[in-house]
């Protein structure tokens, strides 16, 4: 690793966070334009139908309605990034209650409200699934009659519902488990929940007379965005402009095109700018929580706590299309068998078409779902054999390089092993005694994980001011969790300058070089290395103009205190400002320093046959939690009192932010695993409002411990590693563990519910 | 010269035509942001004053005053690209009528301007100098008392309030009359003209938290101004975000940092957004017009035509400041020699201090002044010798190449001579007796010009989009003469794609490569150089991935049809987009494509003596006009029937932007000539409104021809040259060689009313 100054490392407040809590910051929703119009959307009351016919003629003669569209105004485009399923609106047929079928443009949200009641759809209802078992079934009604599935050059068969299957298998899981002295097989079922970012998805479009049109919006997913518009709606990418304005949290959600370009289409058709702002009911009923699973997990261990065989089936219901869940679910199938060396794997992982809300990413991307199963039956495994939780562990685990994931990908730098030993020893005795009272238990339960991140690639550019003062462009904006800081720390370590002299611009398609996007924990690893790779391009360009005029060669050259000088010589130098400004004065435009980076380390080859073509190599989040719990059980109430992250960072940047991060995915886990859920009723979303969706409030947090480990990633920037999602997953089966510990009850399904608690002891008291 | 397809010389219409003529443009003015303010600026009332207070106390009590600047407010630090003598604000004295002393924000205009009625200034009044050749006599009042002139190595004295003095020598001038046959000495007066942009000066300020100030803006000198703001109000210029908005005409002007730095102050002392809309009042009475110049020319010639010698004395009247003003004088220097082989020169142009409001850059830089007295004269001579006025003119000019300018400059590609020998051939006879009736006289007249363009230097990035389109970028504004679409048009056509598939953006100082502006028709010249190489640069990264992908080495590719195919295999090849998209997928971001000009060439040594270190090689414009008038005897009259424009621009690179450009630059001639003219009375401005200040109506637009010339420049794009602002100079001589043609007077003031004709009349006939 590079020696570092003291920008790496320091506690950088965000630079938008005074924006943020004086309410200055303009959202998406803040914006007005000129003439500006109010889209509102008219959804499907079925969850499967087809679609007889769409009359929008009453509509259309409203007062105020300047634009009506529907499948007949969009080339019929599918979509996808896994499998070609989605149209932009409902064409022929409905899959869900809430897919689009039209959408309005009028004067004001009133009338477009009223417009929507004036749109007749006449449907002939088709038989609905809403169990992802029953749709993979033989002979089950079909959802999606004629789409192309994409290969990957895994599977050639013809699925049913079953959209994606993803296979891993490794050694003899037969052999494992007779092999074994004690066989483990449970079934684990988890809930969908929803991102529940603060502020529902936003949009703004406009169009000038060319046909070029600005999206304003507060997804962090721009390019791959722009690629399917572009795809969808067949528009050239540089008619189409993604500006990113400040985002009211994402987790992973905002990233479908369909809100996106129901505004575009309006746009298109009235000519005047428009705005669709969904409400908090259409985000829970149809945009994209995270799949509910179920997953059956079989291991088979030697009495001395060695795992030799484990069998896997995950069943991802990913609702009425893809979306990300053929990722997800292969993301969960690697996920499955976690951080453990284990001889013999065989892992089955569906992803299947309901009659749902569609499905897709959110932070963990399919990972938090078999964790909950794997670390449990960890735990369970553990107590069976009457070995500690961690030292089980301990004994299984991947070592620091040179464990080979299921896909045969090799893991290097990782550092869960080092978590788990600080785990063994940075917490103290649990003073039961102390705490329970009043029928109140208290118990300790662990959990870890490790998972890639920092994946695809990214582009950064880095312009010199004639004054000395920098500009770093890339393509992502801060989703909130600091990366403009910490990108801006990156630029300024490598070049020598202070965190003030650079302004961070991003998240605009048409300025910046190309980034897949704030998705996979990746600013940090990914946009960071470009970031420092264009720092470094620009340094390398300061020196050889210091070199002409030094007559020195560049070897020779050092930057310090923001002047190029000869090694040795600290008066022989000239400042990197005078080399700026030199170079518009000589040359004609400002220098500007390029750098882009995509991973091609490692085994890709093995991975690019599980199902990804280019993803590239993956940096390895790793993080143990160590979760304490009360529970009452006279009321079933669990509430988490202490939560220790130990967490491999690779390398921190700001702790600042890092911390903030892992502290809201520790929270996030809290409502996982015990309030969140999207209860549905055939189909139809049940508690789409914050009463009766449960996040956590301030009062439901735990007092929280972070612990950072460094174990550099020798490909980040500095070091660094991805961190934003390996502190969420652990929390849910680190929270059931300590359940268990707590009461004696091993709860199987999510959310761990005041109800599933009582019925639980009541059963053990039985 | 490269081969060029046929996007170099379409007839592109601009991209932005259907947005203005359909009035959806948003301009400066039309932006609003929320609790935005509104500013009044409160001026001097008297031309040259001690400021002995200034009390803002009442106006500061006014309900909806927001913040109120004065000097007090700034850190007095004067800036000048010539002369360090402009404060933002006037500090201790005031030296001109209307020059800002404080500044309101107020909620509302009537507020902000009610406010101003209540500052009180209290001053002790001082001799005012409204003649610089008053001004330039020993004793006279000093207007500025301790600026440190901008000395550029060729002066050392200290000046009164002569702030540049320019000399040009060659040869020896007394030895050249003494071998003349002929001396003519004359005198010329032209007037102050605005540039009467239809959009008076707007701006609009916000500021962020951080401290990060944003403006809005439609000057087209962003990057200079960002440097000059930078130093006045001690900003950094990552502070600093340009982003320039369409332009309603600037033609030179909108260059001041004074409007737009008055703005800034309000928003960092109110924390709001700021916006400030000069009147049209103001901009007559306050900005910068083009200077008032009188011109003493000598020349000397033998009988046979050949011009032997001449002495110049210029005297620019600048105003209280600087500002452009040596910048005018020296190109006016230069300009006194027209593009003539004068074998012995002696040239003196001053640069004088007024207590007038400040003059400064306009179409044209100087050089229209010199060239009213020069082009004037050189058609007396010719009528004395009884040789045809073109044959004289072709008998003394610059050839092609090789000539030198009295600086030494060796001018190369100058297509002057064959804009002339043009001339003589391309009009047919005049008809007088058709059209001399009812006392009208109609005469035809003629003059040339050779001015150097395109200087400093430019810097273009250009984005590969994943789909195979491309967003260009530039620091550079399309001002209305249609750059954005030349530019892009060079872009397509040296990567060999089409026009439809890039995208322009340009003027945002935090997105772009440094790029001096558009002034001194440089923006097809260098922009656009710059532009061409950064899609050479790519195209060549386009070209290498190729070569790795068919095994070919480069040289053997060539682009075509958008693929890159082995030359003479047609089919062996690999589109474009795909190479784009591959970079991405292979090394993370977008190719980009840099490109920077800066011509340093040419005898740039002995120019940096003439008192320019840096601005690099010029290219050279020309073109000969050819007036045709009407003077009625009687009224007095003049209305100019026809105009044809020979003019050499190198390379056309889009005829319909290039006519339109130079047909504007005609009309303003026209008015330079015979209508415009801002009247003082004891430095206040009489005429400060469209009503009494005269610019040309549609009806005073003559009938105009344009031949082009295209002698190609090696330095520009596809041989382009600059092409803004020499249409406009030889007017006004043209059309006063044609009043004497016609009538057989001779004025030698600008403008010619029908006061003058009638007067030079009566005394003609007595």
């Amino acid at each position: 690793m590079p020696k570092t100054t003291s920008i790496i490392g320091q506690r950088v407040p965000s630079v938008d966070a005074p924006e943020k809590l004086t309410g200055n910051t303009k959202y998406v929703g803040d914006l007005k334009l000129p003439r500006m119009l109010y889209c509102k959307i008219k959804r499907s009351t079925l969850p499967h139908a087809k679609l007889l016919n769409i009359d929008t003629g009453k509509a259309e003669k409203l007062a105020g309605v300047k634009a009506i569209v529907t499948a007949m105004d969009t080339p019929n485009i599918r979509v996808g990034w896994f499998v070609k399923d989605e149209t932009l609106f409902a064409h022929k047929k409905v899959r869900y209650i809430g897919e689009p079928i039209a959408a309005v443009a009028a004067c004001d949200e009133d009338t477009a409200e009223a417009a929507l009641e004036l749109i007749d759809v006449e449907y002939e209802e088709l038989p609905a699934l809403f169990d992802p078992l029953e749709a993979m079934q033989d002979g089950a009604p079909k959802i999606h009659e004629d789409v192309e599935n994409y290969i990957c050059g895994i599977e050639t068969e013809k699925y049913g519902n079953i959209c994606f299957h993803s296979k891993m298998q490794k050694g003899d899981v037969d052999q494992g488990f007779n092999a074994a002295d004690f066989v483990f097989e449970d079934t684990f079922n988890t809930q969908a929940v929803h991102q529940c970012y603060l502020e529902p998805q936003p949009v703004l479009t406009d169009i000038d007379f060319s046909g070029k049109i600005t999206l304003w919006t507060s997804s962090c997913y721009l390019f791959p965005l722009r690629e399917q518009i572009s795809e969808a709606l067949q528009i050239p990418m540089n008619k189409l402009r993604f500006k990113a304005m400040p985002v009211g949290g994402a987790f992973g959600g905002k990233q479908a095109y369909i809100p996106l370009g129901i505004s575009l289409l309006l746009t298109q058709k009235s000519g005047l700018p428009v705005k669709l702002l969904l409400t908090r009911k259409e985000e829970f009923m149809t945009t994209n929580p995270r799949h509910p699973v179920m997953a059956n997990i079989k291991t088979g261990v030697r009495k001395d706590g060695i795992i030799l065989s484990r069998e896997v089936k995950l069943t991802y219901d990913t609702g009425a299309f893809a979306q990300e869940g053929p990722g997800a679910t292969y993301g969960g199938a690697l996920g499955s068998c976690g951080a453990y060396n284990i001889p013999n794997i065989k892992v089955d992982s569906y992803c299947v078409y309901t009659n749902k809300q569609p499905f897709s990413a959110m932070r963990g991307y399919g990972s938090p779902q078999p964790y909950f199963a794997g670390e449990s039956q960890i735990d369970m495994i553990a107590h069976q054999l009457g070995i500690d939780p961690v030292e089980l562990r301990l004994k299984n685990c991947f070592e620091k390089n040179g464990a080979e994931m299921p896909t045969g990908q090799k893991v290097y730098s990782c550092g869960l092993k080092e978590t788990l030993e600080v785990a063994s020893t940075s917490v103290g005795p649990l003073e039961k005694e102390r705490l329970e009272k009043d029928g109140r238990k208290v118990g300790r339960g662990v959990a870890c994980i490790i998972m890639g991140c920092g994946l695809f690639g990214s582009g950064s550019n880095l312009i010199a001011n004639d004054d000395g003062t920098y500009s770093l462009i890339t393509g992502v904006i801060d989703a909130g969790q600091g990366s403009a800081t910490t990108l801006t720390q990156i630029a300024a370590e490598e070049l020598g300058v202070s965190i003030a002299d650079i302004s961070y611009i991003g998240g605009d398609t048409d300025i910046s070089p190309w980034d897949f996007g704030t998705v996979g924990s990746r600013i940090t690893r990914t946009t960071g290395e470009a970031v420092r790779r264009a720092a470094a391009d620009l340094k390398q360009q300061l020196l050889e103009l210091a070199g002409a005029r030094l007559e020195t060669r560049v070897e020779d050259l050092e930057i310090s205190d923001k002047n190029v000088n000869v090694k040795g010589s600290p008066d022989k130098r000239i400042s990197m400002q005078e080399l700026s400004l030199a170079h518009i004065w000589e040359k004609g435009g400002s220098i500007i320093g390029r750098g882009s980076f995509f991973d091609k380390g490692g085994s890709i080859i093995k991975e690019q046959v599980a199902g990804y073509p280019a993803r590239g190599r993956p940096s390895f989040q790793t993080c143990t939690i160590i979760a304490e719990v009360e529970v009452d059980t006279e009321t079933g109430i669990v509430h988490v009192l202490k939560c220790t992250g130990i967490q491999d960072v690779g390398k921190c940047i700001n702790p600042l932010a890092l911390e903030g991060q892992i502290e809201g995915g520790i929270v996030m886990g809290v409502g996982y695993a015990l309030t969140e859920g999207i209860q549905y009723k055939a189909g139809e979303v049940e508690n789409p409002n914050l009463v009766d969706y449960k996040i956590p409030t301030a009062l439901d947090v735990p007092d929280i411990r972070l612990i950072l480990i460094e174990e550099p990633d020798p490909t980040g920037p500095f070091g660094a590693k991805g961190a934003g999602e390996a502190c969420l997953v652990p929390v849910a089966p680190a929270i059931a563990n300590a359940i268990y510990d707590a009461a004696g009850i091993r709860i199987k399904e999510l959310p761990i519910t005041p109800e599933k608690v009582r019925k639980a002891l009541k059963e053990l008291n039985k």
